[in-house]
C-alpha cells in the first residue's frame, strides 16, 4: 500500500494511492461506519484513522488493518462525502510531515565511506535533523543565502510504526511501518564549520521526503534496492541498499537500545558516494536544478532548487 | 512567574507556582469565564490556556496576559472546581515535557573550552537531543547498562515563546518565554565513539529539566547568573552565564537564521568546566548519586541517579 499525506482546500489528510487515485482514509472509514449505522462513526474514525499520519501510525496494525476495509468500501460504494480524489486535484505532502525524530545515519554506504577517505565504522554515525526541515515531493528545495555549498544526499528512509525499545534485529521489521525516499539536503560549509554537523543539516526545508510511504507488508525486504540520484538528468549517485554497512534491522536494534522510537519517527539510512562536495571538480546545487532520487520498489522523489531572498539576521 | 507542568490523578496540566501553591491555569481560566456567564467557557479556555505547555506557549503574549487574570481569580474566589493544589499533592514534571526541538550548545563557557583544550569558536557548536530524553525535577536519572561513563553537564536553558525566523539580537528576548535548568546528561564513551555526539546525548531520560519556567517578564536579563553543580554535595561545576561565549540573544539570532524556532523549543546554552570526564581522576556518576544544579534567580534542579536493569538488544 502507498500511503500519502495530501492537502485539499487547505486541509491536510492521509490517503492510500491506488491507480492514480487517492482514497481519503479518514473519510472512507467514517463513511463505512456510517453505512453500518454506527451513531459514533465520526468519533470512532477519529480514534482509529485520524487525518494525520502520526496519529494513524500510533494506531499500529489495528488501524492499518481497518484501512484495508475502508479502501474497499470507498472503491465499491457511493457516498455523499467525497472519498476519492484525483492526483491533480490535490497537493501531495511529505508522508510524515512532522516526525517526532528525524535520525540520520552517516557513512553507511561502503563506497561513500571510501570516497570520503574514512574507514568502515564499528558503530553507525548518527545525527539529527529537526521537523522544520521536512518538505514534500511537490515542494521546492529552498536555497537560503547563508552558504554557496548546497549539496544533495539521496537516502532510503524508513518510518517507525510501533513504539520500539530494546528491539532485537530479528524482530526489527515488525516495528517498521514502511519506507520512503529522502534527500538529506546539506549546507556543506555550514555542516563543516564546527565539529558537529547539525547546523548544516537542519536548515529550513532541507529534508524533502516522499512521495509516499510504501508499507512494510508490501515491501518486505529493504535490502537489495537500487538507489539513483540525478541532477538535471545527470547521474550523480548510484548504489544499492545491499551496500548498507548497517541494515534497517541493525539500525532499529541499535537505535532502540539508546532511545524509545515512536510511530512516525523517520530514519534516513545514509547516502551513497557521489555527493557534490566529493566530486572533482566540486558540483553544488544552484537555483533551478532538478534533483531526482529513484529507489527501486519505492518510487521517485523529484524537487527543484529555488533560491530565496530571505535576509539572515546576523 | 514560575510556570510548571504537574501531574495529578494521572493527568498532566500547567500551573503557576506561588507560595508553594499551584494554580491550575486551565481550570482557573475556565472558572473565571464561567463566573462571567460565558456559555463557551470550556472551549475558550481550551483555545487560550490549554492544559499543556506547548499549546499554552503557542498562545504567546495574549495567553500569557490572560494567565494573570486567571491566577488573580483563583486566589480570590471560591470555585466548585479544584483550582489550587499543594505542592505535596502533585508530581512536578519538566516544564516542557515534549519540546519540538532540544538544541544544545557545546563549548560555550570560556573555561570549559580551555579545559577541553579547545580554542574559542567562531561559531556556536550545536547538537541535538530528542524529546525522549526529557524527565522532570522529581524523576530519577536512569542509568542504562550500556556504558560506565555517565556524566553530568549543568546547563542554563531558555524556552522559545514565539515563532522565530531571522530574528535580530536586539529583538531576541521577545522570543523567549522564559528560563529553566537542564542537566545535559551524557554517556561520555558513547558520545565519543563516533564523530557525531548524538548517540551519547539522546539516550532515554538524559535531559532532566526544571523545576519550572521562570518567565522572561520576571527574569529580564539572562546574563550574570551564577550556575553551580554539585554531586552528593561536592561542588563540580561553577560559573556564571556572563561567561557564555554566545549569549541567549546571539543564539536566538544564530539559530533562527538556520531554522524556524517554535514555541516550546528548548535551547540548552552549554556547560561550564568541571565535567566528570575532564577531572583528574575522572569522576563519573554512579547509582544513588544526587546531582544538584542551582542557577541564580531560577532555582534548583536535583535528581538522583538510578541504575536500571534493562537489557539492550544488541
Amino acid at each position: 500500500m502507498k500511503l500519502v499525506t495530501f492537502t485539499h482546500n487547505g486541509e491536510s489528510r492521509i490517503a492510500a494511492l491506488e491507480n492514480r487515485k487517492l482514497i481519503d482514509l479518514h473519510a472512507a472509514f467514517k463513511a463505512k461506519l456510517t453505512s453500518e449505522g454506527k451513531l459514533r462513526a465520526a468519533q470512532i474514525a477519529e480514534a482509529y484513522i485520524p487525518k494525520d499520519m502520526n496519529g494513524f501510525l500510533q494506531g499500529g496494525t489495528e488501524s492499518m488493518n481497518l484501512v484495508k476495509d475502508a479502501i474497499a468500501y470507498a472503491l465499491t460504494n457511493k457516498s455523499e462525502a467525497k472519498l476519492i480524489f484525483e492526483e491533480d486535484e490535490v497537493k501531495i505532502e511529505a508522508p510524515v510531515p512532522s516526525p517526532g525524530k528525524i535520525i540520520c545515519v552517516g557513512h553507511n554506504y561502503r563506497e561513500h565511506i571510501l570516497e570520503m577517505k574514512r574507514e568502515l565504522p564499528p558503530y553507525p554515525v548518527i545525527f539529527a535533523k529537526f521537523a522544520n526541515t521536512v518538505v514534500g515531493p511537490q515542494d521546492n528545495i529552498p536555497f537560503y543565502p547563508i552558504s554557496e555549498q548546497l549539496d544533495y544526499e539521496a537516502e532510503f528512509a524508513f518510518v517507525i510504526g510501533k513504539r520500539a525499545r530494546n528491539v532485537s534485529k530479528a524482530d526489527a521489521l515488525e516495528y517498521v511501518a514502511g519506507y520512503t525516499i529522502a534527500n538529506d539536503v546539506t549546507y556543506r560549509d555550514i555542516q563543516r564549520r564546527t565539529i558537529q554537523w547539525l547546523q548544516g543539516k537542519t536548515v529550513e526545508g532541507s529534508a524533502p521526503m516522499g512521495p509516499w510511504l510504501i508499507t512494510s507488508d508490501e515491501l518486505t525486504d529493504p535490502s537489495g534496492l537500487d538507489i539513483v540520484l540525478t541532477v538535471n538528468g545527470e547521474k550523480r549517485q548510484q548504489s544499492n541498499t545491499a551496500n548498507l554497512v548497517f541494515s534497517v534491522q541493525y539500525l532499529v536494534a541499535f537505535l532502540s537500545d539508546l532511545m524509545t522510537l515512536e510511530p512516525g519517527d523517520v530514519i534516513l539510512t545514509g547516502t551513497p558516494g557521489g555527493v557534490g562536495v566529493a566530486r572533482n571538480p566540486q558540483a553544488f546545487l544552484k537555483d533551478g536544478d532538478i534533483v531526482r532520487i529513484e529507489v527501486d520498489q519505492v518510487g521517485v522523489l523529484e524537487n527543484r532548487v529555488k533560491q530565496t531572498s530571505e535576509v539572515p539576521a546576523l
